[in-house]
């Protein structure tokens, strides 16, 4: 009797090192211009997705989240952690993994590290919102917080948008010095800056992307002239904001998803009247991006099921004639799917 | 510059085949006996546990659930289908697989197949319930459909309760005859019936697990007379239940978690006073169990977060010392928490 597990049994499994060796193959800017692409698509048929807030599992340590969704053929959920003491400890900050199944029959198709493809995804889709929100020709940005996000940030916005200067900012000055070496060869010019006022000089996109779990103030309103794309990512979970109150007064505010941003964003500083337009609507035509050059735009992300999605099924369709994936045997399959206990008692 | 992954970014992964070589070096008796210690112990500490009805995401052609729970040191979730269109694909019509975290930095620990072991689980938690509300020396159980989950509620009565005499009965013959020679080395009495009423004659345990996605009417009310305990788990989705429901209005009902039960249980048939006690209540001593010979005990069984958190922890402390797992590299950690494009880079 067969005990080796049949086809139908394994899956692709990218690993982190498969996932570093797929971005290098194909090279980090076509990947995140194509990833762009791809979750672009996605908010274009928004009304095809299953959506709901993310389940999350709060500690006090930090959050645990369970992120699915659907498009009634393919399933996705990531799980990612978000936990801001985890880097004293020698850890990760966000840590993720995700899964593409087949709606049909239920059985997975793919599971993948997500850490590095949230990075990814983070950073395509504030480039697709900058596409459509940003001043035109946006040439310099200001990066505050210089942490995990904010190389994938930088190169997102040189591919997607054309930016050439990123000008940067942490209250670690090492952080900015690891981000600047990084950067070195990346054909940006990289500047940086002692604070973030200096940071965000001649700068028509500022960047947020700080990771306290704490209400901060790291733009005031007295800092952000007419014309800015404030693209905030840092604020994510309830009770982290970066944003001071004034600025989202004068700003007009696009989400992913309102009812998640309501709890998890920027805006949770504000009462439910606040007005914000969630951003598919900008694509479709039912509300309108960036109107004048003085207008004060904001893209206040806290990151969604669909963005994962988008990024997963990118990812799968590259898999195709290469090896950058291990199958696992993950499911069981038995012959006859209702010899379970046969399957396992040929085994011994 | 190192490339390769640290300790941190591997987690051991339970595969299939490993899950099988486990389950047979320890014996499947003494994992059930063990199983629904380790579930009954969870099910003591209840109020520990972070609860909610699981996540489901519907298709005409069946369900994808995302089971997540904690208590406070640990976080599990399981991944599940539920299609009963897939056995006619050659397609399992559940599979599983489910993760172990810690809370304290959001890390995962474990990776496992999950459909052996919510095959077992499941057993686990039925003979659970049976310790508390079959009548005394239960010895006779009957049980109606005898799919992929049969062989183990069968094993678990007997390691548990101490059953002898598993009656078979399933409208498809060859699913009876399936069982009946995967049990026939079991030290068990196997009879094979021809009809439900044929299976319940003598029997003090009735397990009903069939698998439609209809409401059938497995058991009518005549089939039951007084005494008589019956484990219910074949019923756990809207719109999928096994009993007549004059059958629930003559018995104690006793449920997991009742929002769930009330949406996936044979309670869906009834309405929402109809009185249930979820079982934790027995083991706390805050309702009570059987209470005379005379009784219909019902377990409206659905499944539920903390069995898979039960039966997580408990494949984790059997793995130290032995090699029942391999290890992938799901977390991306590079050795600066903040520098994961440099570990990118460096990869290349």
């Amino acid at each position: 009797m067969p005990s080796a597990p049949s086809q139908l049994a394994y899956i692709p499994f990218v690993s982190v090192e498969n996932m570093m060796r797929l971005v290098h193959n194909f090279g980090i800017e076509t990947v995140l211009l194509e990833l762009t692409d791809a979750v672009e698509a996605d908010y274009r048929r928004w009304d095809l997705f299953e959506k709901s807030p993310r389940l999350a599992s709060h500690s006090k340590e930090g959050v645990i989240e369970l992120m699915p969704t659907s498009d009634g053929e393919a399933f996705s959920f990531k799980y990612v952690n978000g936990h801001p003491s985890n880097t004293a400890k020698g850890f990760q900050t966000v840590a993720a993994f995700g899964l593409l199944a087949r709606v049909d029959t239920g059985y997975p198709l793919m599971l993948t590290e997500m850490t590095l493809l949230t990075a990814l995804r983070t950073a395509a889709t504030s480039a697709m919102a900058a596409r459509y929100l940003a001043p035109e020709h946006s040439r310099v940005m200001a990066m505050i917080g210089n942490g995990a996000q904010a190389e994938f940030q930088a190169l997102a916005m040189k591919a997607v948008i054309g930016v050439e200067e990123v000008r940067l900012y942490d209250i670690d000055r090492s952080a900015t010095e690891k981000t600047a070496r990084n950067l070195a060869d990346s054909g940006l010019r990289i500047v940086s800056c002692s604070s973030a006022q200096d940071a965000i000089e001649g700068a028509q996109i500022i960047t947020t992307c700080t990771a306290d779990k704490a209400y901060a103030t790291i733009l005031t309103d007295n800092m952000v002239g007419p014309g800015i794309h404030i693209n905030a990512i840092g604020g994510d979970c309830p009770g982290k904001t970066e944003l001071h109150k004034d600025i989202l007064a004068r700003a007009e505010t696009f989400v992913e998803f309102e009812p998640q941003t309501r709890i998890e964003g920027e805006i949770q500083q504000m009462d439910a009247s606040y007005p914000v337009t969630e951003f598919w609507k900008v694509l479709s035509g039912d509300a309108e991006g960036r109107t004048n050059a003085r207008q004060i735009t904001l893209f206040d992300s806290v990151g969604f099921a669909t963005e994962d999605f988008s990024a997963l099924r990118y990812v799968y369709s590259k898999l195709p004639g290469t090896d950058y994936f291990q199958h696992i045997d993950i499911l069981a399959d038995p012959d006859d799917p209702r010899d379970l206990f046969g399957m396992l008692q040929r085994a011994a």
